[in-house]
């Protein structure tokens, strides 16, 4: 059972929950219009600590697409938190008001302490560099859509790995499917941190290897998972000259790649995917956005138990 | 009839409109769903040259509620302010494209100015430390839910007497109700201004007592509306140090209390109410922030005549 | 065909397609009820990258008065930009939860970016001191509605001509119409530019004169469109001071003029239509604010196909 249940780590769900999710988005595409009142008369308050514009229309989109409406803040100087007050109060209120709260926070465990003190359900839409399960969702219902399966593949995530936490909450959901390899591509500086390589990969007997370069992993990939690598992360600026190429996407090292490879990439992109690559039929990334409004219906409407 | 007009000052509803309001309000929480589109097609805008989430979140749940929609800011920055623009000519332009107006603004008047020029109603959500008009709606709800009557009881008011302007409105609103009796508690700096102790409280022969701490009148309260006391209004830290503890309301002080006292705060609270407190049935501040909701809705219904 | 199109410079638009726009504004205007549903399920993303209330306010109430509903931001600091996102990019992505996009940017040409990679429909809110399109579309429905033609008219143009978008767009526009003579009325340094006298006026054989002070041209005018003359585009201080009450209209200059003139401004103004002419019936700016609104309307509905 979802209804009135939160969400703020992508853990929290099961395989089945998930399925339960990915069923509901499936039909909601096929027939949206069948959808289009569900949530008639229900509010859903957006609260940004952060600024996330792109997140933020994305939950928003998905409650109007489902008939509801929508009230928030997208910046925290235009919230009560400025007159000194706890979050376990703005939280409450907010339960006064809404039918289900989304709250994006820079303070990690913040979405968490707002789903103890929450009447109504709560959805993690970041919490600092901690989780963001939506965006796992979106990821998932993107390899499902596009893949039809979760298992039996070989995957390359390329880009910033250590601090980027889309992959590890990917790495994690993943590691309960079935047969997939991993080919983890990162600077030395930017690799998976400990804890994901034993607590999530060894300890599921998970195949993986970690290489510098995108190159010569290339024609082996069922998908790429794209991810900025930012230059501040680099120790010093000869190994970030020397290296960020090797993290940049173009034509020429797409040549070697299948011709069912999958393109993913959570956005927003820098440079590292080459504007020339977005006319490839391989490009996934802007579907994926779509594919995240979706996600974000079939959440809520289970959340609110209106489906 | 309501219908059309403004609501600038708490005092410009007579009891008698009151007792409308808040028997709409009642008929609205008894059945929501009934009430869930007759503001179909209406717009309300909300323009808070200041900003205060709770506020603007209450009165767009509550148009929302009634089926109706919004636009509006919740800072003065993306105003036309910048642009020279008097405040006239925003709601002149701004009742171009809505059917209600609701406005905060940091200068005491400006809601009259504008409800002056404005050719839909206007409903003030507070002008600086003037009015606040729809606050006091919301208290009276509450004690009329809660209490059942708005006379014979003793109501504690508690903390800054002088600057609170909730406190004031309140205090001129329930002078209008009989044999209520009054215990003032606050630090000898933040005592009810004179016009108040004369106008209001002298000049209707109601009874009531000035004190400095919460403790020794707990036992007779029926009512204790809690408020916040801020350091910076204090003549010295010496003072601020020996008396804010008399202002905190802790599970020590409220063991005295009678068993239906009810607790009012109208939030944010900082620290003046423990915690600890929140769990005991006698809390109603977060009832409060709820009853406030209805409160907007019943009004926004009367203003625009749907109800 | 309007359907599926972007709008960007308002000579984009046919003066049969102008009339197409202005039938169904009418027609919204006499049987709103009848228009209150069309654009049900869809959504209207407003991309404000430079605030502009009044203008965000007008195609938010536009969209919600077609039974639609509105995602957007209304300042760059809570958008994706501060990630370094490209506005391609972010096109992309808020097509993919909007049915159409209207876009305000302080920099030229960049709605017409915008518009190459959106797979939905653009309209330009204002780019920079370029274009803005719905001006020019509600100036033209208020001399529509209220004189009921476009030919056969003196028009005086006063204040800002050099720098003002809205006279410039509003020229051009009316350019395709009969037998209208223009007197242009501004200090020297603020003359329309030479590109507009040229390739407007004189290559179209336009009837003008461009004279420096309001006076003694009132009382030829059928139209008076006025905009604001900003201190700082003087030259000096001492022209400005000799200058500056030729571009105020009070009811001293006003007691010349034609019993059907029509006096329109942009809005907002600061000072130069005195307050006192508010009440002149002639004072037509806050109905070409409301005529506005329904230009939107009319606009939004066609693009969308659903009228």
């Amino acid at each position: 059972m979802l209804k009135g249940r939160s969400l703020i780590d992508p853990m929290d769900l099961s395989k089945e929950e998930l399925e339960e999710i990915f069923k509901l988005a499936s039909d909601i595409m096929s027939c949206p219009e069948e959808f289009s009142k569900v949530c008639d008369g229900k509010l859903l308050a957006t609260l940004f600590y952060e600024p996330s514009t792109r997140t933020r229309f994305s939950f928003e989109a998905a409650m109007m697409r489902l008939g509801g409406k929508v009230i928030g803040f997208s910046e925290p100087n235009s919230s009560s938190v400025s007159k000194g007050e706890c979050l376990a109060d703005t939280i409450r209120t907010v339960g006064c008001y809404s039918d289900i709260i989304a709250i994006r926070h820079p303070k990690e465990g913040s979405a968490k302490v707002a789903s103890i003190y929450s009447e109504v359900p709560v959805i993690n839409a970041g919490d600092g560099g901690h989780q963001h399960p939506t965006q796992t969702l979106t990821d998932l219902l993107t390899i499902k859509e596009l893949k039809g399966t979760f298992n039996n593949m070989t995957i390359g995530i390329c880009g910033d790995l250590k601090f980027g936490r889309t992959v590890h909450s990917l790495l994690k959901a993943m590691s309960r499917y079935d047969n997939n390899r991993y080919i983890l591509i990162s600077p030395s500086e930017l690799k998976i941190p400990d804890y994901i390589r034993e607590e999530v990969l060894n300890k599921n007997n998970i195949e993986f290897i970690e290489v510098e370069t995108l190159e010569n992993s290339m024609e082996q990939l069922d998908i790429l998972y794209m991810t900025r690598v930012q230059k501040e992360r680099f120790f010093n600026e000869a190994e970030y000259l020397r290296l960020r190429d090797s993290y940049i996407l173009d034509k020429e090292k797409l040549k070697k790649a299948k011709k069912d490879l999958m393109i993913m990439h959570p956005l927003p992109r820098v440079n590292e995917i080459d504007y020339s690559i977005d006319e490839d039929e391989r490009a996934c990334y802007f579907k994926q956005a779509k594919f995240g409004m979706y996600a974000r219906m079939a959440l809520i409407a289970k959340l609110l138990g209106v489906r």
